[in-house]
């Protein structure tokens, strides 16, 4: 199967399935469409319907887009894999603090745009976008105290990878954080797939 | 288990697992909370760790929150039903249409914000209302073409749940629709899950 991402510099819709694909070792073959170029639109709508990344094209030649529909499928594809949280739950937990991180955080996506290659902090720091990483840390603090870490629901999963481009925008604009939600940033951080898609990025940058 | 919904009128959100519900004849409690009053965000926090509805709380006590997210819940917990399709290829894109309209559409919503009780043909048609009509008559035509109707994936599912509270927007604005369109929110409309959402929200009004 195929991933149609963008940019790994800014496209954070693109790096939840991206990072979660590598993260279970599914093999999988890239396509990688530069944005806001002349000719982007025409790229993406040759394989996305609805125009955007990240879409998935499956072996059958099935295109599956938006990022949470596309983890769903990955989810259901691998079973074996414990991406959702096997409890019944906690996976009730974890598709709700997917879900909302899929539609909401709308004042830290436009003041903070995942961007790797800047260092800013500070920066879009609003009152809305404040209010949207209080949300944020309120979630995480209650997973991890729920389930013990050391990710959201115990092992790294798909709420983890929803969130991973948080984690990003946090290093690029450095808001306050609590101690909580800093070291789980650092985990999230150093997980390989993360930290493979970061260096990705850079390479991207030169 | 208990839904907890905002105003029939207005709640687009709530509208989606409450129809779904209905439709597939599963008995639950019905908690409405009022929006916009004072009081409002405490009483949904009592029960919504997001602060919003709509909110399921399980027998068991567990809050799920997010419509998307308690959609998935419920088909995992009625298996028997098909709320996404049975065939694997169309339930991927059943997922792709439902989270485009859970994440998107931000120009419709903004301009033609749900309103049962208004009627007013050509409001809010800016530019980017009717972008986003137009990828959603295309996801329509698309979806029906495929499966041969009467409803989006066939039989009356969660994909239609989703864009039932658009067909109540439709209602209002009248934007110009095909006829494809015009029919498929006829039937829709007609719905006895559908109709008795419109019915609940017309006593509302009074």
């Amino acid at each position: 199967m195929k991933l149609v991402i963008g940019d790994k510099l800014s496209s954070s819709w693109s790096m939840r399935p991206w990072v979660l694909l590598k993260h279970f070792g599914i093999p999988f073959e890239e396509t990688l469409i530069r944005l806001g170029r002349p000719g982007t639109k025409a790229k993406i709508l040759e394989v996305s319907p609805s125009g955007k990344v990240p879409c998935l094209v499956t072996d059958a030649g099935d295109a599956v887009w938006e990022s949470l529909a596309i983890i769903e499928t990955i989810a259901e594809m691998y079973p074996q894999h414990a991406m959702w949280p096997r409890d019944t739950a906690a996976r009730a937990r974890a598709r709700s603090v997917s879900a909302e991180m899929h539609a909401g955080f709308a004042d830290l996506r436009q003041n903070m745009p995942m961007d790797l290659s800047i260092h800013a902090p500070g920066m879009g720091a609003t009152p809305g976008a404040l209010e949207d990483i209080a949300r944020i840390e309120a979630i995480w603090a209650e997973c991890l105290a729920k389930s013990g870490g050391p990710f959201l629901f115990g092992e790294f999963g798909i709420a983890d990878a929803m969130f991973a481009p948080v984690v990003m925008r946090f290093h690029s604009y450095a808001p306050q954080l609590s101690a909580t939600s800093l070291d789980y940033a650092k985990r999230v951080t150093a997980l390989p797939a993360v930290a493979a898609w970061i260096d990705d990025a850079r390479e991207e940058a030169r």
